[in-house]
């Protein structure tokens, strides 16, 4: 299903030989049309790797015909070689489907600063084979590709009035073992016409309030891309709000799968506050909380230590009095109007661990997705690349 | 030697029952005059303890007659009683002086949102011996009543010309244990007058440019505060730029000390951004390193992942160009010019690891120092309270 639920689409995942453990590790995501309207967003890190930049300028006049995505390198800060790498691969792709190169996004994930000539030449003769296993049933090959650190492919499918949406997502991570960014491709076969403009609004809208709002360890890819296509082979042209919110849903789906296969986490955590001057001044505070190292490491040991939740409280400028705020972990008031109330004792944990937080300053509310931080997330990021 | 080194002080240190260990818990720094001129610098943490509401007032006049200090307890966000506890404290302080309240300055340190009558009861029964064991060689005996996971106390003297500076500290996280608050008294017989505005500006000047730089575990403590108190018992007015020199220089000597130090660390970071715009955004880009859980984590298994080094400058907006980024690791030119250069390797690892950045767009500089990201640090963090 994944990203060829929709109509109009056909994607292939095959190995190129790219990992060294020899799985899969290449993918194509093609666009069949009739139309080819896509939107896209890339990280915000400064330092972009090369499919980043080749791939910001290809979308950016809302056509694209074919995501190809490699694991098994990120191709970033590695000199005009993997530049070229980046053109190249293009180029195979859209000779291959007899489209223009301007129309081929590319994605990579994996170590920084790594090319070789012989990584090139894996990632190019993987191309031939790659067009070749294209299939209307290939969206599950193509999940299984992308795949890093993840332990399990990230799919999500949705049907709505008379057309689909559909996608796929990688991601353990938010930079995680030095690699491991987040990458996503999702797919509708509404017909969203050919002006790009709504598509963007719709997929901004969705990827702020999911995405973004997933910080398992506060790391920022140097090659996060999300990218939307829409062929329009429903026939069927969308209330433009309604599509909005199911583009929401399906990302919301494939976030909640990233923050389920978060490296080494032992629970989730879903942090929201309320009362808050705005919804941003909410989500800057469970942010805040969501970056502590004391904080994810209490978690991780069961210890409802809201003095950590507190003390990152206090490190934001949001709108907020001290004496008001009240703090509850898994339901158990464990402060309120800024002194103990409820004995942390009564605190029960399981997987999953809600934190939340009431400001008492406004009607604003957010909720930030993260992990513990655990001896599993210390051991897999520290013995990675050596 | 310690706060006791300069002329004019008395100290002491005892064990009040605040710890379950037993260990010294209550200490006393008191000022013996001629002056009492003060300056201090308390945490930015809109969430604050007790004692440094309390504080804050009772430094403001820029005259401090003792400090009085216990670990076993941050008195943080503990109601009404909490304050109330502070009040009874500097008043026990004072009536055993013969100083006002008001010029007792109360520093806290240990878990937040605990207070129990018991409590209070033993940090009030445990004044009257603190008083009766100050001393002009109890220094030492202070510094180590003030330690919470700190393995060792941390302690600095420097003789100048005609007077003296003497300092202590504690801290093994910034925040650590959701405790280990850092607490830093400064003493000093230079006669500085009783206008405290340059011992103030000298204080700020030497804490913006070391403790304000030391980012073990990027967590912002709710009870943070240095203190610098001056005697006049030399007779000497030192030169304004030398003194200051003279208190950055002692506070750095804490500072590397509370590094060496930090909790669950096997590797003390040394992080120094270089070639950037000014300083402060040398500092911003060193900061934003020593804060990325990846990076500490590659440190920890000595991986030289300049990668995670990387994708963190990229997360600023400091001034740069990504492809003129150079990277190197104990020597070692790991980026030059945004591209590989030296292989991986060639890095050596020690306990002191050296990351040189350099943007090549400007002359500023600025270091910060953090710790690596390890299984002792997890373990410490996560099964403190419990």
């Amino acid at each position: 299903m994944s990203t060829t639920f929709p109509r109009g689409f056909r994607a292939a995942g095959v190995t190129a030989g790219l990992k060294p453990s020899g799985k899969p590790d290449l993918a194509l995501v093609v666009n069949d049309g009739p139309a080819r309207t896509a939107a896209a967003v890339y990280t915000s890190n400064r330092c972009r790797a090369h499919p980043v930049i080749w791939s910001e300028q290809a979308s950016a006049d809302g056509r694209v015909a074919a995501v190809v995505l490699n694991s098994g390198g990120a191709n970033c800060f590695t000199g005009p070689a993997g530049m070229t790498t980046v053109e190249r691969t293009a180029e195979a792709v859209a000779d291959g489907l007899n489209v223009a190169p301007g129309d081929v996004v590319v994605c990579s994930t994996g170590l920084i600063g790594v090319w070789e000539q012989q990584w090139e030449d894996a990632l190019l003769g993987g191309i031939p084979p790659l067009l070749d296993s294209l299939a209307a049933a290939g969206g599950q090959a193509a999940a299984e590709a992308i795949m890093t650190t993840d332990t399990v492919p990230k799919t999500a499918q949705l049907e709505l009035d008379g057309y689909r949406i559909g996608g796929m997502a990688k991601g353990a991570g938010m930079l995680a073992p030095g690699l491991a960014t987040m990458l996503v491709v999702l797919t509708t076969d509404a017909d969203l016409g050919a002006d790009a403009g709504a598509t963007d609004a719709a997929l901004r809208h969705a990827t702020a309030r999911t995405f973004d709002r997933l910080d398992t360890d506060g790391c920022m890819s140097t090659n996060d891309t999300v990218v939307l296509m829409a062929s329009g082979a429903s026939g069927v042209t969308p209330e433009l709000e309604a599509f909005a919110a199911a583009v929401e849903q399906v990302c919301a789906d494939l976030a909640a799968q990233l923050h389920a296969d978060a490296e080494g986490a032992k629970h989730d955590i879903v942090i929201t506050t309320r009362g808050a001057a705005s919804e941003e001044e909410a989500v800057t505070v469970s942010r805040a909380i969501a970056r502590s190292a004391l904080f994810k490491t209490a978690i991780f040991g069961e210890d409802p230590n809201w003095g950590r939740v507190l003390a990152q409280i206090g490190t934001t400028d949001a709108t907020f009095s001290p004496d008001a705020i009240d703090i509850a972990i898994n339901g158990v008031q464990l402060c309120r109007g800024g002194v103990p109330d409820e004995p942390p004792e009564l605190v029960r944990f399981g997987r999953r661990v809600e934190v939340l937080v009431d400001l008492h300053a406004g009607e604003g509310e957010g909720t930030v997705l993260t992990s513990d931080l655990t001896h599993d997330y210390v051991e897999e990021n520290s013995v990675y690349s050596t």
